[in-house]
């Protein structure tokens, strides 16, 4: 009997008949002879009331608590759902992170699956009874509950997924699969039928929030298919798989943007060995997350050194690196920011076969006056920063370009 | 050092301010040199959602998922006073009842526990970390949650008393402690300085809903000295205890009543051996909770029987006694019922070595002109139904007839 995994998001669950709609898709699978394995996130707007408790009372709380307040709002609605489903017919039965157990590492509130003890849930599955399974939760070494961090649930899904050996793994979400680019953006975008996982990596990394970044991962590690689809209407959505899966890959398969960036410039830095270091250390320690970085020649024996990063990171990026200056740890000449950029990015697995593409897009921009400020590329992607302002011109344009409106691929 | 459980119920701990509050309490036992256990409720009113949760997805629900559900409000208020005692600068850690474990039998639902491990609980006190909690909650034999039936907490704490060896086990709730009756019946109403188990059993089961039933009865069974007070005002609150404790013992300590009562009556009903078994038997089994039952003879061979019960349970009784004489089981010539009744009682330890206490209890309602329908005594009680109009003035007839607003014994 083949064995699928179906997640369903907080907005999938939101409410009784949300949940009892999301049940019914569970039992059409059922029908159709799969064993299910139901992933459920808490019903939408719950984890943010308990985190918002947990902070109210302990700013710096202790993650062991804070795992074992917000884990509470999946186990309701993993009772609610087995309760909806036997209602439907279909037998099954809630599980806990703990009554699997799914193993984490200790590091509460982002802990990392170590293993997933299949035994009892194979047992059940044998009796016939359908597991709804609370997403997004784990049981440490120690016996404490550990919560995979902000949108674990997709996480846990595909965890489940390699772990059963589930066909598929679907996940359904508000919205019906991956698009070329945001909808919002520019009205050609179109729902993409297939996507490998690098591509979606990519897209999701580079900010379309459709899939947490670590379900994609964990999939590509484990070869799981992810089927990204709506609960609330029906469609194929977008399968996410491995790149043999896809006939005849384009150039470009979609165009990701992410609107508050920022660029941090050092002028005049020594040039020797170990400066990148000396600077990507303290900012690394401060916590900012450093996204592209560019290293030119300057004059003199010095270097220009420049990377992005989120606006909000911007006044503590400064602050560590005058820390670091004023340590001794470094020096420099001039310290620029602009915070009124954007990174528009090109990704498609494609690229590794077609030449040009890079090329492409940089005229592309020139030809609507829109001046490039960072490039950074990989195998499958190129980033660009540009200003703001010119970033759903920038968007749209190269949708154009790459002809993305048009299905194939 | 000495142990003592603290237990919150869910007015106690209804919002982060009350729980801050409750938490202060915690924190004055521990700076007295108390190892603490905290028992905590959820948060008020979010059990009664759960629940309404459940029966409209699943009128017939499945108990264990019942359970899986409803224990998830323990579970956040133990997360969230862990954490506030942190912030209050007393080590502590939240315990859920798989983690502790409280293990139960598998009546999901309305659970027996059957044994509280306390090796890891001890272990944390070594540490220095005083535990809080998750009431109402264990595990089943075969690792499902299970809860203790509404107001369990309190069953929670006892047995974690007595499983820890606490020097007392303090309920903390929104009254400050035992009355001699309802103050809302009458203004002479005192609060009782101690009782004895025996009398408290007799009153919680008698409509004083200060504690539950079953928490009382475990504390007799294992000597828990039980301490009820106001988690809103501060005061010593009324100690339940065994009866040793208390020096000399007045003949009645309280008087309760049950206001919506009702009288069945079975006349002419042929007295043969097994009759009682026969009326009874059906009406158990349509789970009518009967309470008094007395027998008279009647004539012609024929005797006539008369139960007490709730007022919402007579359709059930009547159509179970109907369904009874229509299988041959049983036969009567008349059944009459009467749904303006309710009970009033006295209790007191004391009434076993003080005589006359019945006489004086009926020739005080006498003198209000009030007549008593049925009598039923224990040991430590006397009962009566009467018309329901004249409970409050019995309560207060009786109050005053035995000096009970007198502090004392």
């Amino acid at each position: 009997m083949s064995r699928l995994v179906m997640k369903f998001g907080g907005t999938s669950v939101a409410d009784l008949g949300r949940i009892r709609n999301a049940a019914l898709k569970v039992k059409a699978e059922v029908d159709r002879g799969h064993e299910v394995a139901v992933i459920v996130s808490a019903m939408a707007g719950k984890t943010n009331e308990l985190v918002a408790w947990v902070r109210e009372v302990s700013p710096f709380y202790d993650a062991r608590e804070y795992d074992a307040v917000v884990s509470s709002g999946e186990n309701v609605t993993a009772g609610l759902m087995a309760l909806t489903l036997q209602e439907l017919g279909v037998p099954a039965r809630s599980w806990q992170g703990w009554q699997v157990p799914l193993r984490t590492n200790a590091a509460h509130g982002a802990a990392r699956i170590e293993a997933i003890d299949t035994t009892l849930l194979e047992q059940k599955f044998r009796q016939g009874l359908h597991a709804v399974i609370a997403g997004f939760q784990g049981v440490s070494p120690e016996g404490r509950i550990t919560t995979l961090g902000r949108g674990g649930s997709d996480t846990s899904a595909v965890a489940f997924a390699a772990a059963l050996g589930a066909e598929r793994c679907d996940i359904y979400t508000d919205v019906d699969g991956v698009y070329t680019t945001d909808p919002r953006i520019t009205k050609k975008a179109r729902r993409l039928e297939r996507i490998a996982y690098e591509e979606m990596l990519e897209l999701a990394s580079l900010g379309a929030k459709v899939l947490q970044t670590r379900s994609v991962e964990l999939a590509m590690r484990y070869k799981v298919r992810l089927r990204v689809l709506s609960s609330f209407e029906d469609g194929p959505g977008t399968l996410v798989c491995d790149e043999e899966e896809i006939m005849e890959s384009r150039a470009v398969s979609g165009v990701a943007f992410q609107r508050d960036e920022a660029k941090v410039t050092l002028i005049g830095v020594a040039d020797r060995p170990g400066v990148a270091a000396a600077i990507f250390g303290p900012l690394a320690e401060a916590g900012i997350n450093v996204d592209m970085i560019v290293q030119n020649i300057s004059e003199g024996g010095a270097t220009d050194m420049t990377f992005s990063c989120a606006v909000d990171d911007v006044p503590r990026a400064e602050r560590a690196l005058r820390t670091a200056r004023d340590l001794g740890a470094i020096d420099w000449r001039e310290l620029v920011t602009d915070t009124e950029v954007a990174k528009v990015s090109i990704v498609g697995i494609g690229m590794r076969s077609h030449s040009g593409v890079a090329a492409k897009m940089f005229a592309t921009l020139a030809r609507e006056g829109i001046n490039i400020k960072v490039i950074t590329t990989s195998e499958i992607k190129v980033s660009v920063l540009i200003d703001r302002k010119y970033m759903e011109l920038a968007v749209q344009a190269l949708h154009d370009a790459f002809e993305l409106e048009r299905a194939g691929g």
